[in-house]
């Protein structure tokens, strides 16, 4: 028979602070995301992080105790298909919560390599693109009960053209072929047709969105509109033909980060025309620029009731023929 | 005779909506770091982001125009030699935000790797170690003038040993010397003197602390208060008597996460005291669990004003004897 | 009707130079891996590297025409579960080098997160912990046919625990019992029980096998070499009672970097013990000092036959008596 | 007085296996580089590793007692600015080597960030370009002397565009000037001022020389050569002149990693003409495909004779007219 082993953590600490979060990260787990259409489910491994906040007079206690109990719920919850990672990352949360019962607040993130299927422009060959994944949950203990906040969100790389550097390749080439002695007319109608050569990059779109627990937000919906804001999407092969077609795609359409940013949040709003006005949008653009060593960056952070309004606005500029 | 290039950014965007931030990331630059007493100054490699808002009208405009602007005021900002990094951030957003007269708040952050001075605990051998410095500042639009706020910071590199399997082996520890014979009294003497084996590890330290432009906040102070709340300092070389001793002082000093972070608090506010209450002090403890391969982790985000006053209840239950 | 895209690659380069290597690499791809006893495979997102060699007279031209000849062999390869990773490189290289008929060498690497199911020492729970195999195959042209070179290998963190530090604890503790008045054999007794403290860490062992096309190599016996040559394994969740039997583990096998690679060397031996003479054995371990910021490293690269010629030896020594 | 400390490392392993390396790796320390013109030396942060065999029959030894002996070295040979990072590793090599009498080989390396001054094309605007410099070296105990090897390479950003897409689009435009009437050789006049778009990226040239010890390969020169075989050069700053410049220039030398290896090993031959036949040339190109998320890579690892004569034979078939 053995005595019981001492409970370092249970004790209370000589510094009396409050801690915002204590936990851990880095945690690596097999998760199963179950396919429609009957198709095998895939098992990622994603990286998950788990925390809960401290009062003053608790050493630590519980957390080490209960660390078990977390994977435990994270076994359990990965145990069946899941559909979507958030719901996850919620139920997670709302268990870890329950079972430190000093705590006030759980968050539980979680971040995964995804593949996305694609097909080529023009020969349509099938192929896989790598994504990324992530979403999160917080559980907050009210009076009454629980309330959750969970984030999802997807990273996306593709191509984007410089409309800057095309604008100056253009006026070069009106000037060489105005020598040239062809129609103003002709030129324009040849630059109308042709997309001028320009600086173009990796690009990555990120979007987050961050709602009350019973708020539905496909996360297929944010990575299209995602791999839809850039100059062209990337692709793993690509054929003669269409490698073609993808520099011409991405040429006709020269996007700044700006431009990146503002046609992903005008999606966001047109595509989740239910969202609640306080959800909260995150949109991210960075282009890892191929004339220089460094990253340009745009970003917006608002509800999605701001980007609605700021829209509206612009479409009734837009209308109203104000350039 | 050349015309004018066209001036793509200067135009209006087909969908105005605000950015929070445009700029870029990644940044590599040449900072000349001062060192007192007459000695050669170092010359750091240093990773800044520079950003401005953006108002949903301007397509990205003066950005471009301005990155030069942006670099020639870091240029000639680090073309003297600085003391604190914060100040040069500071220098730079000011001046980024004069330039872009359209915007009402520009972002300068810094990152750069640092070689601390250390003599080993026995030989007194004097060793480099490598850490971490940060600052950021953001330079607001007021319809006065432009007020600035502030971030100095670091992140350094020790040791932790874990409290909670070192009270474990005493026990068993307690258990054989008794079977031996060993008096209970010499045993508790015993494990005064000898500090029990238990898992060890890296562990990184961070705080930073954000205050107005005007408050002095010493990085040398940041690094030191790190450094010293964790088990032990790592050093590059350690001569067995320095090793010994080493391994001895972390052992007799266990901490958890929890317990690095609080320790830091606890020391942030004993240094700092004439910080303002409203300054916004970020702490973070992150251990590289030896036993585990995902990592532990503890942090506080509060004023300084918070603190003090759980510190001064802390340090008053303490004095009532409540444990 | 259109005519017939030229073909830039399949010219002659300028620069008529041989080149060793040319192709792809990070290439991500999900790989299903089958799991005996009729549970469902695991598909793992895998990092792929393809290279072929390129004569002096050829600009590029196959390559691009065959990267999805590439794509396509891998998709085909991947579309039926397989037991063995190396196979996949193996099949990858052999039909790429049909492909490139002016090729003479093709390669192909994988490399994959994988998850390893344990259970703790004492509480049994069962976990899993995050590993890292790899596999490559080289497939040569020969006046007659393919010969074909595969490597197999694996990386796994555990704890290593240092001996050094723990002489120097275990003399002081002698001393201190001494002065206490504990009878010698009393502290040697005592010595052989307790394991001191000294510094741990996270040690990674890596262990690459590179053989003929024909040979089997295992991987799960790799990985089973290695995560016994530390001084202890890593757990994802420990309770109390598994903590402290961890930490008693670690402390009573404590080992150099050199021991690690020594025991991982007489471990390959034992275990492979059909390998040709020839096999390429690399084992290497590197520990992330807890008492340093640097990483401590020893690595061994020979023939399995050197290896077993200088194991013989080292037996026939130890029994000999000689130290 | 107290007892000498026991000496684990001096003893005699259980297993007597030789081991090719053993030492430490991520040593990061301060290096001075001396700076022509009277300038101040730059003080730059670089990353070491240092490693020596240890024979059969040691178990650790004078590796933990001599770390201290390296560092030492290292302190001296960095105190008095040097003007050759591959100078620092043969002295310190040399000097480890003395210091284990036991050890027939030394290996130390280095690898630092280094800031390329440039001019932009146009404007002139003095900018900074981060690179990255490396430098290797082996010592090896002969029975007279001790033998050098020395490694010196680089590697640096810069912009690709690629040959194919380019020609897609060119056929595309000519095909459109056709059917509005221009005439056959006003467009191929044209197609000759005006560069067609391309899918353009991030590209990273690597070359690094194996030579004796005695043999002089400077460094700058090696970087001048990797940055002039890529499309164009980066930069930190581009005005819109200085960009339009760029972006044609990259569009005029359009260029695969094939022709970035092989267009780099012609310059090493011609600007390297002094360095012995038997001379280790490793170049490598790494492109960050805009247009994939893998990386396009060629190599070729070769003495500077094979290199020399491929070379020669090249010239002699251009020479006589062989496409």
């Amino acid at each position: 028979m053995s005595l019981p082993l001492p409970d370092v953590q249970a004790g209370s600490p000589d510094i009396k602070i409050n801690l915002t979060r204590v936990g851990v990260k880095n945690v690596k787990k097999l998760v199963e995301v179950a396919r429609a259409g009957g198709k095998r489910p895939v098992i990622l491994i994603s990286d998950f992080h788990i925390f809960v906040d401290l009062p003053s007079d608790i050493k630590g206690a519980n957390l080490s105790r209960n660390f078990e109990a977390m994977y435990e719920v994270l076994e359990e919850a990965i145990s069946t298909p899941i559909y979507e990672v958030e719901e996850l990352c919620s139920e997670v949360a709302k268990r870890v919560l329950e079972l430190h019962e000093y705590a006030s607040i759980a968050e539980v993130g979680m971040k995964s390599e995804y593949m996305l299927k694609r097909r080529t422009p023009v020969m349509k060959i099938s192929c896989q693109e790598p994504a990324t994944i992530f979403a999160e949950a917080r559980a907050f203990r009210t009076p009454s009960n629980v309330r959750i906040k969970k984030i999802i969100g997807a990273e996306i790389v593709g191509m984007t053209a410089c409309p800057c550097a095309q604008e100056l390749m253009r006026d070069k080439v009106a000037a060489e072929l105005t020598k040239m002695g062809v129609a103003r007319k002709d030129i324009d109608a040849f630059l109308n047709i042709v997309p001028m050569a320009t600086h173009n990059q990796r690009g990555r779109g990120i979007i987050s969105i961050e709602v009350e627990d019973d708020v539905k937000v496909p996360m297929e919906r944010i990575m299209r509109i995602i791999e839809r804001s850039m100059s062209a999407k990337t692709y793993e092969i690509l054929k003669r033909p269409d490698e073609a077609e993808l520099v011409e795609t991405a040429h006709k359409k020269p996007m700044f980060v700006e431009d990146c940013v503002r046609e992903m949040a005008k999606r966001v709003v047109e595509t989740f025309n239910k969202l609640p006005d306080d959800s909260i949008i995150n949109i991210k653009q960075i282009n890892e620029e191929s004339i220089h060593q460094h990253d340009a960056v745009a970003e917006r952070v608002a509800s999605i009731g701001e980007l609605r309004r700021e829209l509206k606005e612009s479409n009734a500029k837009m209308n109203a023929g104000v350039a």
